[in-house]
């Protein structure tokens, strides 16, 4: 039976195709909030939460990480999409007819060259998907969405221009998270490597984190991301999230993460996961079809 | 006579309060964008930009990283205005008149538990002044907007909430930028001691993030805050951004910078400044009554 699987968004949202890809096949429960999809996750209603933690042009997702560490999840996997945006709206409409746009920030931003050449007004909206949506349940004329060509089919829109992302080296990573009970403590497959993300926090002095980096550093394990997060209590203070190119069952790791723990005073571990396939990123110009897009 | 200033936002802004904060008096020059806040610098139109880098609770600005990179400008100095959000409406409304809240996304987000309360639907926007000049301007009975208390005295609107954001503990930090050609070279008053903020790109090899920062925490200077941005040419490569407590030209720092511009890829120092004095923390709650807000 396929997994139940909460994402945010409208079907249709590039979360949900996350989905997809990772899984092949899922039963997609949509959540109108990243908070809303671990509140499915830890309820149970959902097997598996995807959620976006980090997008190639924009950055990480900083509400992501805030809920990584308030909740009991574990996460098991991550997945790479690539974001292709379109411009949407009802058949029969032409790129001349559009006079308003309405769209996530931060796809209007990515789009923002093609928009300002086409001279419309922006509008910012929640959701990709539900952009598409919402021309479709009122019948707007002259509005389009920035979403992606599956929203087209699902709410039955026209594509009036592809690809119109300024920088088409566009994607977005996913984690799979999963209540840290339920999660398979079995043996699984990482044909391409072990990554592990942790969270922790050091005191305010010289030194400090270049000490706790050195944990593992000094036994060759590849830091592969470290981005600071403020501490909401504490202005100007910082956790870490890093992520580690090691199993945390890993005996080397598991030594480091001892360490670490010896030099910091905080130390989470959000989970250790079989790294994304390389070939997410195979689709780059120049280097074949960009098969992730419309998925 | 008051400098020319340039910031993000409509007048009434919160970054127009932190330009008040720092230079006293000042000519404001408001600008849609951050980037537009840049290019007023570059051209000439503005000797300073006051531009936000850091929210205590939402964490990095993350467009800031990217245009400080892109710029030939310098960070003189560094401000810190608390953000408190009011609800506004049209004079002779009530709270209970109110069925629509607009505002800045973040903005929206740091009230949600009072807007939840209230049961309204929330509509973003780009700025939290320019939602206070929209209900005056098309004189909007019904809807309200989350922004400061001056922009209720600046559009003529009625404060029907004070307050109203979850956390009191929210600060904005922002950075004054000028041309680097124009940036003063003479002795400046450090009283609460100096920051250098600079940027740097390592190999993506075991170590090499632990040997860069070594250049620093092995001569004492303490590392105030690092972050992680994406390579945008390159998913999942990073530059980072790290702010150290020392002046670049104090002899101990210079020799730190030679030895990591000898670690890493790629190095720009984007500025040593004054340290915001801490006074600019002492209205934290108990401790004292909040001045920043309605300056």
């Amino acid at each position: 039976m396929p997994p139940r699987v909460a994402f945010q968004g409208e079907t249709g949202a590039f979360s949900e195709a996350a989905v997809l890809r990772h899984f092949g096949e899922a039963v997609c429960l949509p959540r109108p909030s990243f908070a809303a999809v671990f509140a499915a996750v830890v309820a149970g209603e959902a097997e598996y939460g995807v959620v976006p933690i980090e997008n190639s042009q924009a950055g990480s997702i900083n509400q992501t990480y805030d809920l990584l560490l308030a909740h009991e999840t574990t996460i098991v996997g991550e997945v790479t999409q690539r974001i292709r945006h379109c411009l949407l709206g009802l058949p029969g409409q032409k790129l001349a007819d559009i006079a308003t746009v309405h769209s996530h920030p931060q796809a209007l931003e990515q789009s923002r060259e093609f928009l300002e050449r086409l001279g419309v007004e922006v509008v910012p909206a929640y959701d990709t998907a539900g952009s598409a949506k919402l021309i479709r349940e009122q019948g707007l004329r002259g509005v389009a969405a920035v979403a992606s060509r599956r929203a087209a089919e699902i709410y039955g829109l026209a594509v009036l221009a592809d690809g119109i992302e300024t920088n088409p080296n566009n994607y977005t990573k996913f984690f799979i998270i999963q209540l840290a009970d339920a999660a398979a403590t079995g043996e699984r497959a990482a044909p391409h490597g072990w990554k592990t993300s942790l969270v922790f926090v050091v005191k305010h002095t010289p030194g400090t984190l270049y000490h706790a980096l050195g944990a593992m550093a000094t036994r060759g394990i590849n830091l592969a991301k470290l981005e600071s997060r403020p501490l909401k209590q504490t202005p100007w203070e910082y956790v870490f999230y890093a992520d580690f190119e090691a199993h945390a069952d890993d005996p080397r790791c598991h030594e480091a993460l001892d360490d670490l723990r010896e030099r910091c005073i905080f130390l989470k571990i959000l989970g250790s996961y079989p790294k994304a396939p390389p070939e997410a990123l195979a689709d780059l110009p120049g280097r074949g079809a960009d098969a992730g897009g419309a998925r």
